[in-house]
């Protein structure tokens, strides 16, 4: 920065341009809208609004508002329509184990730094925890369930977030060994079966 | 209390004879040498020393070294010997439903208000993270997996742990509908299986 601000400046001093502040301006807005408002609630033209960004910027840098609550709030950089268009394409019956392998390989990128923090933010705001909710059982996996018309949808998709979850709390928050060591083909091996019960199964 | 103390008194003053004071001393010196030193470092001597406690009063308050722990640190006034021995105590194949039930009934009798202030704690103290693994992988599930003579018990009882800590978090910290409010028994017909399989099954 070239000139440095007063602590107390404002962050909105009209429409912005582009670069890395205006991206950062973006990412706290929508944090702000997504826990005021939920996901659903929440819509691009608030968010870019607030940051003083014209809305078209959201799509160009984030691939609209699921990528924008991607990156902003769970603080992981992917495009669930792309994830979600990876799980949908192939077999059924090994849709569980796509679905482990796919939270394995975007959480050990970074060791789970961004589970950790999330889950932070999640036991300190009750706006993440329902923001959440409608992104993991609304879209991310509701949209999965839907392309393979399961009954009991957000049912399932609750037993999931359970089992996806917990994984991500032993393997990088609480670091029991030796799950937070082992290597991820294992994981998916032991634990995909049940996944795929919760996602095509009789519950019982 | 008759006398006001100043702020910063002094808590160990030589041995403490009884009454709500005497537990409240043992419990805080509980927390802090189960978060320094893990479980299974941590002494009945050290912790009722530490609190200037006769060691024998930690046996007749809490049941010993298990009891104060669930106390201290779970915050649940369970017996942990007493839980392990309902569990074990029937058919093998019907484990999974027991523990389930088991879980969903001690944290329902406070919605899940320990759980919460668990979680919490987890993620701001390593130590606790470490002293858990050893209670829960070791003892308490360790304990139930060695009377069926399971075999890769480590890795079993890591995996319970996701299912158990991620029903805990689903259920009480994000509290995702409808899996927050649906009954019990819902649940227990639901996730037994895929406990079952952790417990006994092939892992692949």
């Amino acid at each position: 920065m070239s000139e440095p601000e007063p602590p107390s400046a404002p962050r909105r001093r009209g429409r912005r341009t582009g670069g890395e502040d205006t991206k950062a301006a973006l990412l706290t807005a929508a944090r702000e809208v997504f826990v005021e408002r939920g996901y659903e609630h929440a819509t691009v033209r608030a968010i870019a609004s607030r940051a003083g960004v014209d809305a078209a910027m959201v799509n160009h840098w984030f691939g609209g508002k699921e990528g924008l609550f991607a990156k902003a709030v769970l603080q992981v950089p992917f495009d669930p329509s792309a994830i979600i268009a990876r799980l949908i394409d192939g077999p059924a019956d090994a849709l569980g184990e796509r679905v482990v392998r796919t939270f394995l390989s975007v959480w050990d990128a970074t060791d789970g730094g961004q589970f950790s923090a999330l889950v932070r933010s999640v036991t300190s705001h009750d706006g993440v925890a329902t923001a959440l909710r409608e992104f993991f059982v609304n879209t991310l996996i509701g949209r999965v369930l839907a392309a393979i018309d399961a009954d009991h949808r957000e049912l399932r998709a609750t037993l999931i977030a359970t089992q996806i979850f917990g994984m991500g709390i032993v393997r990088y928050v609480v670091r029991f060994e030796p799950f937070a060591s082992i290597d991820a083909e294992t994981l998916v091996r032991a634990i995909a079966p049940n996944l795929q019960r919760y996602l095509t199964g009789d519950l019982g």
